[in-house]
């Protein structure tokens, strides 16, 4: 049964595994301070016009959220964020274990907008009885698929800096986002509004990794420290470096997002001629349909696809392409539903 | 200017002072390991008719909550309560700094209810991606003054055992609760519904204290240790365990709640002669009217209350009598509205 | 049986009762924001020459340790102290459960000297594999009834700054230090040697309470938010504002000290000259001294005193005084080792 | 230059390359739930002939280690381990991060001993002022390169069971011990004697992964929520499952170790036969050698070593061999040494 449950059923793209393998008995240093890492390192920055930006490979998104979270507040400052974002309702409190509140902010597409993060400072005013908000979480692509503008990226880089906020982007399926149909934001424009951001590596086609990219030179200090008490200091750090240095050398990481947005397009056009609901529009690899129940189970008991929840009727179901999602089974997908809906 | 803004505003009862006088140069134990601790436990577990209780005593609310959680919780356990409850919204993330999230439920009446109850189990079910509530806290009474009825506190009771959920009730207003007109909850019955609760000092005459009682015999081992480790360890014990004593040894505290009650009781009645309108009907100790913003103003001049929110031309204050207020000054009070609302 | 177990055993010098007494019903704002704690604020300011410095008032020294590492550390800065410190040996771990690690120095005195901060700060070099030290930690006087001079305070003072070392001061027996014959650091020059330090009361004839002193500028953001955090922001304030007035205003916190180490030094003078031995030269309240088990049995079966520990045959007591030390006990204790030692 | 620097410098046995190669497109579930890890638990099960445990994959040691105190451990609760264990020297205070203590005991081969847990519980009995310690962290191999006998486990876990602690082994280089000439000890030995402990992959030929297994049927309790809140949840688990599928369906595990032991052999027996002190005796892949400043700069200038400190003119080195090590790599080592020695 082929799945579309996620973008992290399958293992690599190739041209990783043959890195690996062609340096595979070279000794090198430990823990990133190794010439893959350095090159990977030099390559990101190149690609976000920014010399000066610290750069560290970890293993996992849920791990790089609590890091920046640790290395970034003080104890009595929250995290705020959209209400479906993924460090709060699918990260098991990571940030609240971390010792740090996450306020939420409900949005129908899943975004932080300013007037969002006014409202809470608004209603965060009563010091010192309340938590004082200090870092706006965002993710780019969202959990609901939808992608910011540059526009939106750069009001929310503009109320941060009036209210002393950090601002973070969580680059999970940053890769769907810059490979939208439509998206206008580069990784330039994201590393200039954002005070740190990760590119995520494990979503589109790496093993496993994610770049935390550090901007503000206030966050940059004794990093590394906070990266190895929490676990996330690879004792072969050269295995992160490789796959970001191959996905970033010739625009790998680029193409391999594409494609998965590509097939993404077609589920989505397909499936919207035979007049499914989306529950939002999204330019990106997730698409959220709405199905009777009926429909859902037939849909169900031959792809692998992730029920999200159930409501007066309708069963909101994730379809998920990723950089292995062969054109063919797109091709079997749309088949089947189109028997469905008959 | 006579201030309603809270019920801590003044010292303690007098007779407080007098046991401290009394007993000030006596030797004894510290850390609660006196005679007066033990005299005040016994009058405890006598009133709630359980020998077995374990009962210790803190100095404040914030610190007894978050010692309640520390020593309830495994990491990823969450605790859920109202969306107004002072553990979420007032104590500056003391639960997330002690590494765990707090999962809210909105009410219009400050209360959890079972059905609220099961729908965070629901929302939550998809483990290990997110915590697992565990713990229940409801305040007796509420962040906006209403009471649960005894029926409320056996249906919370019955839905926490069937899903092995902790009950925890914080009483840093139980007095004012138990002497509700209509309350029909003894503390007899508290006890027999929570796994743990305290019964507030600070906020019914005490000059400082919470009595942290625990019935589920799990909840007991080791505790102490947590109250040391959080800095809650008083030296001097006894000044705790004196002020209980003298709460419970001839029903003070229930006649200094009830005092405060009868106030807050003569100014509800009066406002709503004179078609003052209330966010809810609150039968304890706090009072929260809806004024115009020039009503307000004008109230805000003469008395101490305190502004909770402002919103299409309401503005919300809560008016708090204390076990110390005096008549006289809600005369005033009375007056002072008559000639606003004229 | 007359209990000299620590300067904790009683209530509070009967001034402290006597201004709560006459204040009791007045009505002040809540959480340190009154007349009273302003007032003991200006006193301490004026005792230490420094108008700028912020000071809180706190309920417990473990607390204030506790709110100490929270409000001054990163996630992976460490405290070092000497090996008998009560932050390290007596706070059930209350620095790590905050998250950060206690790095030990071995001395004789029970003291903290610049060559050990030097080999802590030599040993943990290999960043980012191992914690880096941030603070220093100091007990004056110390835990085993030493005293910092002033010479050695100033030492400590130099090194901490040439190395970015934050400098805190435990002052759990402040006033014993102060008021130790022989002593030569004041007040005035504790706050000039270090960043932050606390003035206790609890230890010093208050009913409770200690004074945090904050003397560098980055350290005074924001305190107050972790202070309620952590459960240490006392509803009515002003009763710790009080009892530091009452201390401050005519030199009562000294002569109560001084009254606590005149009782000390007749012990140790009495005792020295029947023979006992010290396990230290201490000018204040806590005298360690060194008896066989005979001898140690003899006297604890006539008057509290703490075994601390023994060893080949000895057995080390703590005998302590108390600004409530009545002459006469000592005179018993005197009498009954004069017996002990025939 | 040939580094001998640890264990890790290479990539993996190329029998995991290929196996990951061999099954890079197939799709599976996410998070462990895949037939490789499946596989994987039955092999590691079977050879610790415990078809009870729990086995879970994780991507390195700190990671590993602060998983297992953050699930063992209630905040009160310490670990104690030998003074120069990892977890105490090495991991950025990773455990008190996590909330706890760890408490030391000197050897001079790195071991903990029945005795020097009974000091430690002899010397915490104070309670509720000092930490309760509860777990006992072993490192086999050793960070010294010794081996626990089976007969040094059977103690531990006599005293262990005795007192009510929970006995962990962080077998980062437990394939070394199992391979050591001399070594008693099986896997399944490892398993009686042990709560729970960790065969390690990353030090021992595989590219990441650590396989925690859980014996004691109250710690496997809700783990996987932990894993997951502190970042250890790998998205591709079957990356991991993988790794230790192809290590432990052949034996290859013990291959390896038995290379890097062997290579450490002929160091150990060539570098004696020069006259060349070792720190202790240590039959496994990590040799400490003393040489003089000169000797020391001449071997660093020709190879990787670590220097572990200095002291009285005398440099301990770490020379330490891998799964990888060449054998003329050796041989040109011994033949450096020869020179420098002469």
């Amino acid at each position: 049964m082929t799945l579309f449950i996620n973008d992290y059923s399958e293992g690599c793209h190739e041209s990783i595994l043959e890195a690996l393998t062609k340096t595979n008995r070279e000794q090198t240093a430990g823990y990133g301070f190794d010439p893959y890492c350095e090159e990977a390192r030099e390559l990101i920055r190149r690609e976000i016009g920014c010399p000066e930006a610290d750069v560290w490979f970890l293993s996992g998104g849920t791990q790089t959220n609590l890091i920046a979270a640790a290395a970034a507040l003080r104890p009595h400052e929250a995290v705020m964020g959209a209400e479906t974002c993924h460090l709060f309702v699918h990260e098991t409190g990571a940030i609240e274990a971390t010792g740090h509140k996450v306020l939420v902010i409900p949005d129908p597409e899943g975004k932080v907008r300013p007037e969002g993060v006014l409202q809470v400072l608004r209603e965060h005013a009563a010091a010192p009885h309340m938590v004082k908000p200090r870092m706006v979480y965002i993710s780019q692509s969202t959990e609901v698929g939808t992608v910011y503008t540059k526009a939106e990226l750069q009001a929310l880089h503009r109320v941060c800096r009036e209210h002393d906020l950090l601002l973070y982007l969580d680059g999970a399926r940053l890769g769907a986002a810059l490979a939208a149909p439509g998206n206008d934001a580069t990784l330039q424009d994201v590393a200039e509004c954002c005070d740190f951001f990760y590119i995520g590596g494990t979503k589109n086609g790496a093993m496993m990794g994610e770049a935390m990219v550090i901007l503000n030179p206030e966050l940059k200090r004794d990093f590394l420290y906070i990266v190895k008490q929490r676990g996330g200091l690879f004792a072969k750090g050269r295995l992160l470096g490789l796959q970001f240095s191959t996905l970033f050398r010739e625009g790998l990481y680029y193409r391999l997002a594409r494609h998965a947005n590509v097939q993404a397009m077609r589920i989505r056009e397909g499936f919207a001629a035979l007049g499914v609901r989306f529950l939002v529009d999204s330019p990106t690899n997730q698409q959220f349909i709405l199905l009777n129940e009926q429909q859902a189970a037939a849909l169900q008991a031959r792809f692998g696809v992730d029920e999200q929840w159930r409501k007066d009727g309708d069963v909101c179901l994730r379809v998920c392409t990723s950089w292995a999602t062969e054109p063919a089974a797109v091709d079997e997908l749309l088949a089947a539903m189109r028997q469905i809906m008959a």
